[in-house]
């Protein structure tokens, strides 16, 4: 609507919020939404708050819950017109994170904020958002859409998410079991999953020249920069509830910013040293790109990158084969990374 | 650090994300989050997830959550260069949806993106959240900063809440119980909480001209327009609580986006009206100026804002009395502003 038909004054239409957008946004988004429900979800899309019912199956629960965004990635999808898979990368943040203590996840609920709600982005977004829901088994039951005209581009968006899981208080993973002699098990990240894309965005763009559909790398058949930036994250989750009930997982570290060092530090005992062998396992060739096009230094990449490991486990040294094959059997390639050693917290990335 | 301090290649401080900055900023507000806690909370700051013990009290828990921003409300802080109160606003617009259930208030996670991560700004934007948790009787368990710079100019910022309450499943309030003869009361609301703000900066900024500083109306010793637009939103979710164990609340209504009429619908019955009679309260002034300025219709108007109105609740008729009572001992003004009819679930505002 413009203001011209509307003479009599001023609007929330005419100040750039649109309410029937909204709406239809809404309308489109509702069965992919009830795609995610689990039978604990009570009512249905538009009451004020998204109802769980936990039951009396748990003993003592503790409930874990995460939140996290998808950093400039987006502005990755929007430069490329690409919004299906970002949702999944938003639900693979939250819930790997959770599941890091051992959690399950039970519900997530979304946040966009965009700067002109165009239903049919917002529908791709949310769509994105309902897969990862029911990869990692969590009923999506709550969200909200905002459109922030002035504050971002048309075209410009922003997604939070937010995941609840549930773990018996007896079963919570913390590190207080990693000890001397496990094993740390990686398990593959074909990309960077939704960390550094300041610095990817800046050595590609900025430093490179690239473009968006150009090669990633100079090879017959390469993907383009825009496959390899927008390339979806893996979901753990079900990976890794898979693996505690099959081994005894002592310690949990979903690879984010910060990448190994930065995030496996935070789940070993005070009595432990992580020590990581980097030569055991090759980087996806994106982050070499990366690296070489900007000069970056190893450990610069080290802090910043997942560098092709996007969870690190620790079992008991004699469980580690089991551990790989367990996780083989839900779709997961793995590799031993290091061992634990005493220490004093630290990560030594060998 | 700048690039010229780093000869050797291309870094993430150098692509705008400071590490240290956020590492200044995590120290800082700890204590802030700290004194949120309550005794369900385990572990501290920095794992993987925040854990709250729900235990064994709830024979059959629903867990009850949402998600929510501050709108624009954020380009006005930024504006005047108040950070204080926003966080306050986040925590009410989340809890206060989720009381609309009957559910008790646990726990909080807020998202911060910013463009330019000033551990200052950030110190004061949680510590406004962690004011409205403290009233709110919710524990900060988690959050997330994300530095987007090239998405987002140095002073801007988003706030992104997630609340999550739990209550009994036989207890829950969904507008079923609402019967004709119920009557509506009205809870006050001093300021625009953070609802309509693309339409009330439309209106001030752009429309009259006005700037931050200016008297928000022609009076002596009147509000600034800062005053009345960064006007820190109550949290009603205590006074809820103490309203649901001494009066049987037929149902509950958060007045956000889309006004009374746009928010009572959700909790009335199918075969229930709801008439609320305009003239039975007085709008706070800064709703007349903003409807004066913009020449906005009076539809228009109850669309968009609360229009001194932050909750609706429906009671008893007999029973409106003692529930005005009970929330002026908790500290808030209220009033009959309507009742049930019979009717299709529509609201009538007359």
């Amino acid at each position: 609507m413009s203001e011209q038909a509307n003479p009599t004054g001023a609007t929330y239409e005419a100040a750039g919020v649109s309410i029937d957008a909204g709406e239809t946004a809404v309308a489109q988004i509702k069965a992919e939404v009830r795609s995610t429900f689990r039978p604990e979800v009570l009512g249905d899309i538009g009451g004020f708050g998204g109802l769980f019912a936990l039951g009396s199956k748990y003993r003592d629960p503790v409930l874990v819950s995460t939140t996290d965004g998808v950093g400039t990635k987006a502005m990755v999808a929007t430069a490329a017109n690409r919004f299906d898979t970002i949702g999944l990368d938003l639900v693979a943040m939250c819930v790997d994170d959770l599941v890091c203590q051992g959690a399950e996840p039970l519900f997530f609920l979304d946040y966009i904020s965009i700067g002109k709600l165009d239903p049919d982005h917002v529908t791709r977004l949310v769509a994105g958002v309902a897969d990862g829901c029911r990869q990692a088994g969590c009923a999506l039951i709550g969200g909200e859409m905002a459109e922030h005209p002035g504050a971002m581009a048309p075209g410009e968006f922003d997604l939070v998410g937010f995941a609840v899981g549930v773990v018996e208080r007896t079963d919570i993973i913390d590190g207080s079991r990693v000890t001397p002699g496990d094993a740390l098990i990686g398990i593959a990240s074909p990309g960077l999953r939704s960390n550094g894309y300041s610095l990817a965005r800046h050595v590609l763009f900025d430093i490179a020249g690239r473009s968006l559909d150009d090669p990633a790398w100079d090879e017959a058949g390469a993907p383009t920069v825009a496959d390899e930036l927008l390339r979806p994250s893996v979901i753990y989750a079900p990976a890794i509830m898979a693996l505690i009930a099959e081994v005894a997982v002592h310690s949990i570290a979903h690879i984010t910013g910060g990448g190994i060092g930065g995030n496996l530090n935070r789940v070993l005992s005070a009595t432990t040293d992580a020590v990581v062998d980097r030569s055991s396992w090759e980087a996806p060739r994106i982050f070499d790109e990366i690296q070489r096009l900007g000069s970056i230094t190893d450990d610069e990449m080290a802090k910043v990158f997942n560098l092709g490991i996007g969870m690190i486990v620790a079992v008991p040294g004699d469980d580690a084969q089991r551990c790989v094959e367990v996780l083989a059997a839900v779709g997961h390639r793995s590799t031993v990374v290091g061992h634990v050693a005493e220490g004093s917290g630290l990560v030594q990335l060998q």
